[in-house]
């Protein structure tokens, strides 16, 4: 009899999410049907998107109180009725939230891939960045880019992506030492911290010929800061309002929006869920990238299933650095 | 000699435009130079635009107080030092508010087209409908598309547009007179009275599946209710956000915009002196719905020069249907 370690949701957040939000939870797993296969779960993904499937329907239908918390994740195959993935294959997919999960299909992560690249800029987060900003944010060599959440998973290879690219790239993160590693070790041109600066003024300091390409992943007071200061035909990537998640209610919508029109700028949002078509284009794009050195991708990595609700809160009070993993 | 009635900027205004920001001037003009000609003014076009050129820098500089009101209009050449536009053509082109003018180029009227046409569904209020429901908001037959500032200049044309293709057409407006016209003249499915109903819950009713296009006119508390309400790849049309022209300070901005990234919804600001290489086809596309009467052209006259001022703040108040002209 094979049992597995969830973490369900306990009761639906209307603020700010706490552990009261969260159980644990024994459950006994059936036999394998025909075309199964019991994975053991190495690593599972902690990402902002799991704060609204928490809470309300988004893309994805809400997750049910009871029921164990929706996420990627990545394990080993340890039984199988299902030959396209014997015993020992690594495969990433919705593992959920639990240490061992009955799927019947799943990713196989290739020779030589990592748990962890697979779980980031390999995986789902690295086409994020990568398919947000060359889809819809389109670098151009001189263009200026501005990413938030520069520190965080997807900001940090968004920003390099586009250094990539030729652009000027700056960055906004909530503390000096994120600032630094920005700067430092990613390549940005600038970081603002947002916590310790006016952000409409370090703006206009790093950005004189205005903004042309923002990639948001916070909403909130600095998108419409960043509206204030578009140039004309910006495309701003709406990936992510994490600033707004943790609300009991919507934040105020930016003033500056109105700015749009004589700017003739573009707004566009996007799940990458529905861009899964071309994720091997940007694994393969961004493998190539770390290799020649141009590309760095951090992981932050937590110990222990039941800290997963812990690293999920940390990303609501920046206490990430990379990307948010937890290992079993 | 040759004099000419202008209507200046006398103050620039900082909250709600009054008679007080406008004077009225009498200039004598020079001899006409070589390339040249001197066009008697028959008709000033009155456009929300006008409102931004007389507060600040816009996608225009601001218009300098003392300066004559900037505007699009039409007259007769009634002088000339160009063979291009002999005495007794016809044009188009930016007149200002004065009763004569010295141009250097302009559009010619086709023979045929009247003044009235040429500045409304064949000019610039035409192209701006035609090119920014066509090209931006893009409606598919079956398509639910809505439309505030539905009975104004270019709503009452971008909902006929959309009708053309196929696309169920929900129109906002702020009287039942103005509805009756909207769905009885027009032919759009529903007129929603944003002053006497609730916007959101109109919305759902009219609106069950959701809303494809939204072809934005006025801006604030509506498009936060539109974006509410908005369906899978939303494209919103931001052509014009009238409801804040006249305020002193921005008015607050759509906390509902978050709901474009679950949605993959684009909203795209465009001015239509970009869009010039499509004044012909536009014209042309236009001219030829009208001929087979599918597409209702109607122009809102006043009468005098020294009226224009008023002309212009009625549109802020609701006071025009269809397009706004001054005759002089």
């Amino acid at each position: 009899m094979t049992t597995s370690t969830q973490i369900i949701l306990a009761a639906t957040p209307t603020g700010a999410v706490s552990e009261a939000n969260f159980a644990h939870s024994e459950i006994t797993l059936p036999e394998l049907a025909d075309g199964e296969f019991l994975v053991s779960v190495k690593y599972v993904s902690i990402d902002p998107t799991i704060r609204g499937w928490i809470a309300y329907d988004t893309y994805l239908p809400k997750i049910p109180e009871g029921d164990v918390i929706r996420s990627l994740g990545a394990g080993e195959v340890i039984q199988t009725n299902n030959d396209a993935y014997p015993i020992g294959s690594r495969v990433t997919g919705m593992t959920n939230w639990q240490s061992r999960v009955i799927m019947t299909n799943a990713f196989r992560i290739p020779d030589g891939v990592t748990y962890e690249d697979a779980l980031s800029v390999m995986g789902m987060t690295g086409l994020t960045a990568w398919y947000g900003m060359l889809e819809i944010g389109k670098p151009q060599a001189g263009e200026t880019v501005v990413v938030s959440g520069a520190a965080g998973a997807v900001g940090s290879l968004a920003g390099q992506v586009a250094k990539i690219r030729g652009a000027r790239v700056v960055g906004l993160a909530g503390t000096p030492e994120k600032c630094d590693w920005i700067t430092n070790d990613l390549g940005f041109d600038a970081c603002i911290n947002y916590r310790a600066q006016s952000v409409p003024k370090a703006l206009r300091e790093t950005c004189p010929d205005g903004i042309d390409i923002y990639f948001d992943n916070v909403g909130g007071e600095i998108l419409n800061d960043v509206l204030g200061q578009i140039s004309d035909r910006a495309r701003i990537v709406m990936c992510g309002a994490i600033s707004g998640y943790d609300s009991a209610d919507l934040p105020p919508g930016p003033a500056n929006l109105v700015n749009v029109i004589p700017r003739r700028a573009t707004l566009q949002g996007f799940i990458v869920l529905d861009h899964f078509d071309r994720a091997a284009e940007s694994a393969t794009e961004m493998a190539g990238w770390m290799a020649e050195g141009k590309l760095i991708s951090k992981v932050d990595i937590t110990d222990g299933l039941d800290n997963a609700p812990a690293a999920l809160m940390a990303l609501f009070t920046g206490g990430n650095t990379g990307k948010s993993l937890v290992r079993l």
